[in-house]
């Protein structure tokens, strides 16, 4: 009835497999490149600079700015030094975390056997498919069986993902700051670099991984597509409860730490931000890699784990599956993997096309990676359109069968792409200090901290118009051209840069680290001036990557909430229910109470690294002096542990909410209570983040003073930077810790709703059952 | 086929009116007690006293409290000085408003008179019934003009409703002055008969004219109820649409005032805050009054009318309509009636039963209102379902009639009614500081105003759960039950003791001012003690007065929206359908836009006011050593004009989206706005309200010093107490303008959609009509 893709299945087979090993290929040159900074006081700069002068840019090139201070090996000692304390931290809160992870794992995986083994009673015989009973499909025991496997792998490789990228970042700071001596040139590539080792390794390996699981339960599945690909969606599960240890327990993590060492350092000691002898200094750097790279890696790799489960279980109650059509049913790979290659393409254009000669071009430079990589993307979509898709197939659509063409596929994709590319422009609108919103934000700290905190909030909920806006028009494109699945795809569309967003998010905390790493080795001035100047372009990426992520975390759980309607067996979510309208307000309700937990954590976490910071600086002798070490693994500990503990309670109120919902009200009410949190949860993320990044880059910009209206707002210490500061202390758990997680939420509640899908459709809502 | 109501109609069109008429003698009965306070300087208070000897409670009984100064002329002769200036100003606001409201109300008529005539292209023919294409109906050019009379009659009804409210406030304010020099329990009574002068004179008029509209349009409409309670529909926009002016406008200006007022008087001329030498203090006074008294008025007004509106139109087209019989078809007015008598017993315990003799005593008398009534009135509700109703009889259901019993309709009303309470208990516990919530936040000063801020959100956002599980709760059982008509008879449930709801709130202003009047009047410090005991009651239950408008406004939005619905033919609003989910996302986005620009209006209000006080004060000569009177009609018109000025842009958002979602993407994307409105903006107007509210007593908890906790965190000026001045002005936009705003936001809509819902229905959705 329907033709198949154009491009043969064998092709296929081996064009994923292959771009995926590419990006890791890449991913390590990557690495390679970066190593070959020398960071050992035996060896220094020179040899550096000098084991390199065969490449491009920064190695061996003529050198664009002063080089200051190249020969000084003390310098390079302690950077060394600093570094290895960074990473023995970094790693001794993965390995706590991990503790806990494991436990967590085990328990959730057995719940999903059991709960899902449970829906035919444990029954080890074959039984008619779901949406076509002519056909014989596996037990749910197996489905049981192969989505906690699926769930296991998904958490292992976000797992590996966050370790490896934060290895990377902590491995690439003092590298920057000593490239930074050379000029801010060769600082930007080497942290532009390791971002991309971040980014590269995270999509292809999950790629990768996702792959093989396909390829490897197929054996066992065979013609049983449907099955197949209920029992991948435990995949996206896995990544993304990994996602949400990472993002909540790690923005926790990071605010605590930070707040822990200001209020103990800074105003009780007397001693500089980033001064080695503060034991919580470490945790704040730390804190850095764990909030802002492995959590927004984890975040992001859920996401592009979770799109790809939504397409591919719709996608096999469509024609792709039916008629087992295996290049149009891998067509969300087939995108991915196109992403890996043009992103590779676009890393060039930093790394190698192009130079990097001032401060001034380093922003241009991020923005610029941004627009190829999207306009690239654009054509590669419709090359993967043209060969991946027939021109004409059908789509699953609550309950029927949908004529699309591949052109209409084509477009739901771009819609994605574009509209991630526009929540990134508006984003930094009103989060970079170079226009008038955050300019207005920082002129109402001229009355005061009241005034800054009334302006602040009202930009945050301003900012949430036009990216809701181009998230609607997205789902409209998509939605109405096909379907739920139109959705997940137009979701790994937004993703499919994903590598370059990755890049360009690490970027950011490994100046700031490095920037940390030149104050604590006593560099100069100008030193920290380059380090600075990395640092404020990333800021400005930073914000630009919590929209994308929240941008894609909208439709990816407007996908999975299609997919779990599907698999549900429900046709209509109507409002005019009682079960759904309550639905529909208890999941709007519930961003607010994730929020409120998440915000007052930050609060006592904080409260126990101060005192733990207060008892070394008590007890251990010479402290202040320099002469002795602190302990600085214990403070990661104590943040690490904290954090894991306040995150309990969010961490509860997300997964046992989709259960509890499910299993006692029925799948009307949860889809109620997916469609309010998702709704609901979206504009909190997106203004929280704004707001709070839009204070950050206000105090930023009456401390940089570059512009009249900004001196006149300053020096540092005046009422209005004091403001400025209060501004800033508040917005830091609504943009770290608050705002991002809330994607976690209304993402995950999707994802696990869609797994249990088949146990809430047999025993669900026994609450109304009963009554 | 149904049996008709026990209660016959004879009854049933006299009983009404005589409540309504009941409810007025009683609200005149008590203007005249207080009246009996009088306040010129030749005669005084010992003939006020004297004068009203005969009385119980604070006249001619015995003075439970020293007396002091009454026999002062000076005090008095100062009292009424400012009261004038009050009541100047207060005239001076509502007739700038009214000419506002004047050009506004022409246009929006004009705008539903050509509307709904073109439904049927200005046709004078009757045409068969929607619902019931065997009779004929009056034209859509009939419904036109009659929804256009009814819109006016809402609009002048809750204009009236404002002003008397408001001219009863400041002329009870100076009154409750001079009765607090002879005890705190003579104030008391004095504030608390003025609110309920208020209360009832805006529940019996609201029911009484709408009750006079129906029975005179009946004399048109004969047997065509279906056309007739279309019609009525324009009662609930008129009185909503006022509304809108009355909150955001009102919100706006007691804001700019109190700022500007604040600015310049303590910071820059280093006068006290209740200072007559400052210009702005009368506008700020004057506010207190338009925000909490007539904002708050106008609000609950809209409540009611729209709520009795949407259970009438339900009604119509239910067997209640079809049968015509006009006992059941007034249930809605016959609970409303029974709620001003139960009122007005409620009322008794307060004034005549008992008598407040301590401070202590005074909280306790306000809660207690609101249990008894809410009791009596279970009694109440219990009688008019059996009278009022016939055991068994249908409902309209989206298309289909759905069997609903007399008991069950019984419940309905209660649960909403129950569900007001345990609303107004949670936002009392969340907001008073007797409790921990408040206390916390107090205590987060110490580390100063960022951590308070932190806190303050969290406790706003926490405090959201409770409620919406109330609010869900009923919900559920009203809609089970009994569809959208169950939902709006819940909402009259939760609305049936307005007059006592009102009373309370209005007490709270009145105090407030009377203690304002005191400093200016340079009245002692005991007697300001006074009035600050009966205003931090007023706080708490000023909060309770917030809360149970919110609750009320979720469950009238929702009866608005299923009457809508209903009306615009639709059967299902389908989360599963492109349309309906865009909606649904961009309507959860409209109150953020909303907020943004309620909160940045705040600030740009109070500049202007700022502008005005600073130039009187350089102009007037004398002002600072006061023997010149400073132009407060100024500062008041400027108050006025720039909160008009300020209040266009969100009131065209909210007026215009459901007319320009409606006309260009049809009714299912504008049932998503509405639905997605809802569940959005009632969040964030419990925890903008709660938030700003706690901040409010944090600040009073640390001034006051009760405790030994409150001890050590004060006194005033001290740093902690320095943070909570910050949260509290932070606070005040949050609390008094965009958080009690999104109640007319959410109801406007709704009621909006629901008047045009033939024109969308005949011409909506044009921009998917031509793609």
């Amino acid at each position: 009835m329907v033709a198949s893709a154009f491009l043969p299945e064998l092709w296929t087979e081996i064009l994923i497999p292959v771009c995926a090993v590419v990006g890791i290929v890449f991913s390590l040159f990557q690495w390679f490149i970066v190593s070959r900074v020398r960071v050992s006081a035996d060896q220094g700069a020179s040899s550096s600079s000098g084991g390199a002068n065969n490449g491009k840019n920064g190695y061996g090139d003529y050198l664009i700015e002063e080089e200051e201070g190249v020969n000084d090996q003390s310098v390079v000692a302690k950077c060394a030094e600093i570094q290895t304390a960074i990473s023995e931290g970094a790693t001794s809160f993965l390995f706590t975390e991990y503790r806990y992870v494991g436990v967590f794992m085990v328990i959730f995986a057995a719940i999903i056997f059991v709960f899902l083994g449970s829906v035919e009673g444990f029954s080890t015989e074959n039984k008619p498919c779901t949406y076509d009973d002519t056909k014989t499909c596996k037990p749910a025991l197996a489905t049981a069986a192969f989505s906690t496997i699926a769930f296991i792998l998904g958490a292992v490789t976000s797992v590996l993902s966050g370790f490896l990228g934060m290895k990377i970042a902590t491995y690439a700071n003092a590298r920057t700051t000593l490239e930074a001596r050379k000029g801010v040139g060769k600082a930007f590539i080497v942290a532009f670099r390791s971002g991309a080792v971040m980014g590269f390794l995270l999509a292809a390996s999950g790629l990768l991984v996702l792959y093989i699981t396909i390829n490897v339960f197929k054996i066992y599945y065979g013609e049983d597509w449907e099955g197949l690909f209920e029992a991948i969606t435990g995949y996206g599960l896995g990544g993304s409860s990994m996602a949400l240890f990472g993002r909540v327990g790690g923005g926790i993590y990071t605010k605590a730490a930070d707040v822990g060492a200001d209020l103990v350092g800074k105003i009780e000691r007397n001693i500089p931000e980033d001064d080695p002898r503060n034991p919580a200094v470490i945790a704040d750097n730390v804190g850095d890699n764990v909030g802002d790279i492995a959590g927004m890696g984890s975040d992001l790799f859920g996401s592009y784990a979770e799109a790809s489960c939504a397409a591919l279980v719709v996608a096999s109650i469509s024609s792709f599956g039916i008629n087992h059509d295996f290049t149009a049913m891998c067509y969300p790979l087939l995108i991915s993997s196109m992403g890996i290659l043009v992103c590779l393409i676009t890393t060039l254009f930093a790394t190698d096309f192009f130079e990097i000669k001032a401060v001034k071009e380093i922003e241009p430079a991020l923005k610029n990676q941004l627009i190829i990589s999207t306009v690239i993307m654009t054509v590669g979509i419709a090359i993967v359109s043209y060969v991946g898709l027939p021109s004409s197939f059908t789509i699953f659509n609550f309950g029927a069968q949908k004529v699309v063409k591949n052109w209409q596929l084509f477009l739901c994709v771009c819609v994605g792409l574009w509209a991630g590319l526009i929540i990134g422009f508006v984003t930094e609108y009103y989060t970079s200090n170079a226009y008038s919103p955050v300019q207005d934000v920082a002129d109402s700290c001229r009355t005061g901290a009241a005034t800054n905190v009334i302006f602040g909030l009202a930009l945050g909920y301003k900012s949430v118009i036009i990216p809701i806006f181009a998230i609607a028009v997205s789902i409209f494109v998509s939605f109405s051209f096909a379907a739920m699945y139109g959705v997940a795809v137009a979701a790994l569309g937004m993703l499919s840069t994903i590598a370059t967003g990755l890049a360009i998010d690490a970027y950011g905390p490994i100046s700031d680290n490095a920037g940390g790493i030149a104050e604590m080795a006593g560099m100069s001035h100008r030193i920290r001036e380059r380090t600075d100047a990395l640092d404020a372009a990333g800021n400005t990426t930073a914000a630009i990557g919590k929209g994308f992520a929240i941008g894609s975390a909208a439709l990816v759980s407007l996908a999975l909430f299609g997919a779990f309607v599907s698999r549900a067996g429900v046709h209509t979510v109507d409002v005019l229910t009682p079960k759904v309208i309550i639905g529909l307000l208890v999941g709007a309700m519930l961003p607010y109470w994730f929020s409120a937990m998440t915000m007052k954590s930050v609060g006592s976490a904080a409260l126990k690294m101060v005192e733990e910071v207060r008892r070394q600086f008590n007890t251990i002798p010479g402290l202040m002096e320099g002469t002795a070490k602190p302990d600085y693994a214990t403070c990661v500990k104590i943040s690490t542990d904290a954090s894991i503990k306040e995150m309990i309670p969010p961490g509860c109120l997300v997964m046992l909410t989709p259960l509890i919902v499910g299993f006692f009200f029925g799948v009307e009410t949860l889809s109620g209570v997916l469609a309010g949190s998702l709704v609901s949860g979206v504009q909190i993320a997106i203004s929280a983040s704004n707001t709070g990044g839009a204070w950050d880059n206000a105090k930023k910009y009456i401390e940089a003073g570059v512009s009249e209206h900004a001196k006149s707002l300053g020096p540092k210490g005046s009422e209005p930077h004091k403001a400025a500061v209060i501004g800033d202390t508040i917005g830091d758990p609504l943009k770290d810790t608050s705002g991002p997680s809330l994607n976690i939420l209304i993402k995950l509640m999707a994802v696990e709703s869609l797994v249990f899908a088949p146990f809430f459709a047999t025993h669900g809502g026994i609450l109304f059952k009963y009554l």
